[in-house]
C-alpha cells in the first residue's frame, strides 16, 4: 500500500503493456506529423493515480518531445501576471506539454480553504477558460484529466505513507491540511469541473478502480482524445482569405499631420520631457510597476528615432528595446503571442517593442500569413493579453507613428541616396508602400478594436520628426501621470510664447 | 555643460558624420558576413564619453544585430554563479553585444572601496581573463574601451548635473561616493588595465579631449579593432582533423561489467535509495545548494531508465531533465557551452542532463563537428565551466553508464523487434556502433582529463539495468553525503545476506 504511487505497482501484463506502449508511440508520431501542440493536464491529489500516470508517460514516451511542467506554487503566486509562466511554457507544434500542477491549482486551493469567495472563484475560472480557449483556437489539443479520490481513501493512503520510513518523504504538510478540508475540496472540484468543461477543453474524470485500472483508463482517455482531435483537424480545410475591403481611415481625423517643432523648441523641450518621464518611471518603479510600450507605423515613420530618445530618459540598465522582425522557426511553431510573453518573462522597468504583437493584424493580415479567422480573432486575443498585463503590474501604452505617403516617399528616396542608409530600404519596403491604402485600413481597424481604457492608442503625426519625438514623450508622460495619479515637481520649460507652428514640409 | 552626456552635444560635421556612419554600417555588414560574435565593453564613469558613444551606436547601427547589456549590480551579485548572466548574454555569430556594465564593475568597485584585498582582486581579474579567453578562443572579437576621467573633472561634471533640474536625475548616490574615492578608483583602474590587457582582449584607453574627440577616438578604436580582427581570422584556415589514435580504455579497469542485482534485491533497495536521495536533496536545498547531473554513455546504455528512477526521488516540480540532442541553428551560432548555460539560467533543485556538454569531446570530436583545436581545448573549458558551477551553489556529479558491445547488440536487436521500441534505433546508432573503439578511446580521454575533485566521474556498469539504476543512486548518495558532510537517518534495507551476484547474462 505504501508504494501505491510507484510505477512498479501499476501492473499491466506483457500483452497489455505492448498494446499501450505501441499506442503511445504511434500517438506521438501522429502529434509530430500533425504539428499540433498538445496540452495535457493531470490533476488530483497524491496517490490518486496522477503521479503513476505521469511516471508511465515519462518512461514510455519519447522524452525529447514531451515537456513536463510542475510549479512551486509560491513562485507562481508571486508573479503579478497570473498566466505568464503558463504562456511561456505552452508547447510548440508537434510537442506535448504535460502540466502536473496548473492554472487550476490556486483557485481550487483558495476556495477550498475559504480564502476566495464564489464570485472571485468563478472569475478565476473564467480566466482559465479564456486561456484554454486561446490555446484551442490556436490549434492546440487540450486533454484535461482529473483523478478523483475520496477524503477517506486519501487519509488511509497518507497514514500508510507516514508509517513507512522510505515513503514518508512523500507526505507534505499541505497533504494533511487538504485531507482535513476534503469535503470542501470535493465540493470545489465538482463546481470547477462543471464550470470549466468546454467542448474545446472537456474534463475527463477518473473515479473508480485500483491504481492500475485508473491509470489504464487515463491512458485510454488521453490517447482517444488526442487521436480524435487530430483526425478532426485533418478533416477541416482552412478557407481562402478574403480580399480586404478598403475604408477611409477614421483615426487620422483628429491628427494634424502638419504639426512641427523648431530646432530651438525641440532643444528646450527634450531635456524637460526626459526629466519628466524619468520622474514618472521612478515613481512607477517605487510602486512596483513596469511599463510596456508598443510602437507601430509605416516603414520609415521614425520609430527608431523616437524610441532612442525615450530610452535615453532612464539609465541603460532600466530599459530593454526589442526590435521585432519576422518570427523564427521556433516562434512560428507557437501561438503568435508566445514570443512576446517570452520576451516579457523577466521584465525590465521599461520595455519597448519596435513593432509588436499587432503584426498579427497588420503584416500577417495583409500578406495572408494569418488566415481570416486567425487575424479576426486576434483583436480579442490581443485585448485579453494586454488586459492581463495591466491587471498585473504593467502599464501598457501604444503608439502609432504616422507619416503621409509623400513624406514616406521622400524618406525612402533619401535612404536610397545616402550610403549609410541604403540598408534600411529594400524591395519589401516598396511593396509595402504599394499597399498604403490597405495598411491604412488595417491601422484603422486595429485602433477601432484595440483602443481600450486600460491600454490606449496614441496616433503621433511624425512628418516632422522633432514634433513626433516630443509629442510621443508628452503623451506618454500624460498617460503615466493619469495612471499613477502623480505629477512630477519640475519647472516648466522656458519656451518662446507662440502657438505651435504648422509646417508640412520636410524638416529633419 | 549639464548635457555633456547627450548625443546632441557630440558634434560632428556633416562630412564626418557621413564617414563614421558609413564605416559603422559597413562594419556591421562585415560582422554579419564573417559570422563572428563581437563583444564590446564600454567602461568608465558617467560623463566620460561612455554613454555618448553608446547613444551613437544605438542611433547609427542596425539595432536588430546589436544587443545592449547593462546590469543592476545588486542582481548580478546575488547570483552565486558569477559569470552565468554574462555567459547567457554572449552574442551569437554575426551579432554585436554591447556591455555597458560588465564583469569588471564589481571587482573595480570592491577594491576601490577597500572591500577586497589585492589577492582577491587579482583572482577576480583572473576569472575575467579566463572568461574572455574562452570567448576569444571560440572566435569572438573582443573590443574593450575604458573612458578615463580625473576625479576633479568628475566632481565638476556632477555639480553641473545637480544644478540643472532637468539633468539632476542622472546623478546617483554612488556617483558621489565614487567621486570621493576617485584616487582609489584611479589606482585600481590602472592595475586592472595592466593586468587584464591581453593580446586576445587588449584595452583601449580614451583619456584626453572634448566629448566629441573622445567619442571620435572610441569609434575609430572600435571599428579598427573589429575590422583588423575579422581580416586576421579570414587569413587563417583551420587545419584538417587528425585521425584518432586508439588506445585501451583504462576507465574500464576497475569496473565489474558482470555486476547484477536480482529483482528481489532491486525492489528492496529502490525505495531505500529513493528515500536516502530525497533526504540528501532536501538537505542540499536547506543549505541553498543545487545539484546538476550529467549522463553519458553509448547508445542503449540505459540512461533514460536510470534518470527516471533518480527523478522519482523528488517531487516533480523539483527536478528538470534536459534530453540533449543536436544543437539548433541558434545554439550552433554560439559558444558550445552557451546552450547549457542557458538551460541553467533558472536552476531547479535537481537538473539532469541526458547527454551533456561532453558531446564536444565525444560525438563532435569523432564526427569532426569540432576541429582538433576546438575539442582539445574543450577539456579545459569544461573543467572551468564545472568549477564555476561548484564554486557557486551547485554540486556537479557525472555518470558514464557503460555496457559491453555484446550487450549493446542484444539491446539494438530487441529495439528492432519490438514495435514500440523501433523509434529508438536508426542508422545513426549502427554507425556509432561501428565506432565503438573510437568512442571507448574518447570516453577514456574524457575521464582522464575531466575527472576532477570538484566534479567527479563515476563509471556505472549497466549490462544489468537493475544494478545500474541502484548503483548510480548509491554513488550519487555517497557523493552528496561527502560534499554535504551529512548522513540521513534511515533504517538500513532488509537485504538477504549474501555477496552481490556476478552475472554477465542479460537480465532485465
Amino acid at each position: 500500500m505504501s508504494s501505491e504511487e510507484r510505477v512498479a505497482e501499476v501492473s499491466f501484463n506483457a500483452q497489455e503493456e505492448t498494446a499501450i506502449r505501441t499506442r503511445l508511440i504511434r500517438l506521438q508520431e501522429k502529434i509530430t506529423e500533425a504539428k499540433v501542440p498538445v496540452v495535457v493536464l493531470l490533476c488530483g491529489p497524491n496517490g490518486s493515480g496522477k503521479n503513476a500516470m505521469l511516471e508511465i508517460l515519462r518512461e514510455w514516451m519519447d522524452q525529447r518531445r514531451l515537456n513536463l511542467h510542475a510549479y512551486e506554487r509560491r513562485n507562481v503566486r508571486q508573479d503579478p501576471i497570473e498566466f505568464r509562466r503558463y504562456w511561456c511554457d505552452t508547447p510548440e507544434n508537434g510537442y506535448t506539454g504535460l502540466f502536473v500542477s496548473s492554472w487550476y491549482s490556486d483557485p481550487l486551493t483558495a476556495r477550498s480553504y475559504g480564502k476566495m469567495d464564489d464570485g472571485e472563484f468563478h472569475k478565476a475560472l473564467d480566466r482559465c477558460v479564456l486561456f484554454e480557449k486561446m490555446l484551442a483556437d490556436g490549434g492546440a489539443v487540450l486533454c484535461k484529466i482529473w483523478f478523483r479520490k475520496s477524503g477517506k481513501a486519501q487519509e488511509k493512503f497518507l497514514c500508510a505513507l507516514d508509517d513507512d520510513p522510505y515513503e514518508s518523504w512523500r507526505v507534505m504538510p499541505d497533504d494533511w491540511k487538504n485531507c482535513r478540508f476534503a469535503e470542501k475540496f470535493d465540493e470545489t472540484t465538482k463546481m470547477l469541473l462543471r464550470y470549466t468543461g468546454k467542448p474545446f477543453a472537456p474534463w475527463f474524470e477518473i473515479t473508480d478502480g485500483s491504481l492500475s485500472e485508473r491509470v489504464r483508463s487515463a491512458l485510454d482517455v488521453f490517447c482517444t482524445r488526442v487521436e480524435s482531435e487530430i483526425a478532426a483537424r485533418a478533416a477541416v480545410k482552412p478557407p481562402k482569405n478574403k480580399e480586404i475591403k478598403l475604408h477611409k481611415a477614421a483615426f487620422l481625423k483628429k491628427v494634424d499631420m502638419g504639426a512641427a517643432l523648431s530646432k530651438n523648441e525641440y532643444n528646450v523641450l527634450l531635456p524637460y520631457m526626459r526629466a519628466r518621464l524619468n520622474a514618472l518611471l521612478t515613481e512607477a518603479r517605487n510602486r512596483g510597476k513596469k511599463v510596456v510600450l508598443a510602437f507601430e507605423g509605416p516603414d520609415a515613420s521614425g520609430k527608431g528615432g523616437v524610441i532612442s530618445r525615450l530610452a535615453s530618459s532612464v539609465f541603460v540598465r532600466d530599459c530593454t528595446v526589442f526590435p521585432i522582425a519576422a518570427p523564427t522557426k521556433q516562434e512560428l511553431a507557437h501561438n503568435f503571442l508566445w514570443r512576446f510573453w517570452d520576451r516579457l518573462r523577466e521584465q525590465n522597468l521599461l520595455t519597448v517593442f519596435d513593432r509588436s504583437w499587432y503584426g498579427r493584424v497588420l503584416v500577417e493580415r495583409l500578406e495572408h500569413f494569418a488566415t481570416d479567422a486567425e487575424w479576426s480573432r486576434a483583436y480579442d486575443e490581443i485585448n485579453a493579453f494586454e488586459k492581463q498585463l495591466t491587471e498585473g503590474d504593467t502599464i501598457v501604452v501604444k503608439f502609432l507613428l504616422y507619416i503621409t505617403a509623400d513624406e514616406q516617399l521622400a524618406r525612402f528616396k533619401a535612404r536610397q541616396e545616402v550610403a549609410y542608409k541604403t540598408w534600411k530600404i529594400g524591395d519589401e519596403d516598396w511593396r509595402n508602400r504599394d499597399k498604403w491604402d490597405q495598411y491604412e485600413t488595417a491601422f484603422d481597424d486595429m485602433i477601432a478594436k484595440t483602443d481600450t481604457k486600460y491600454a490606449p492608442w496614441y496616433v503621433i503625426p511624425d512628418n516632422n520628426k522633432k514634433f513626433g519625438r516630443i509629442e510621443t514623450m508628452r503623451l506618454l508622460c500624460e498617460r503615466l501621470e493619469k495612471v499613477l495619479d502623480y505629477v512630477p515637481d519640475l519647472p516648466k520649460p522656458d519656451l518662446p510664447e507662440k502657438a505651435p507652428r504648422k509646417n508640412g514640409k520636410k524638416k529633419n
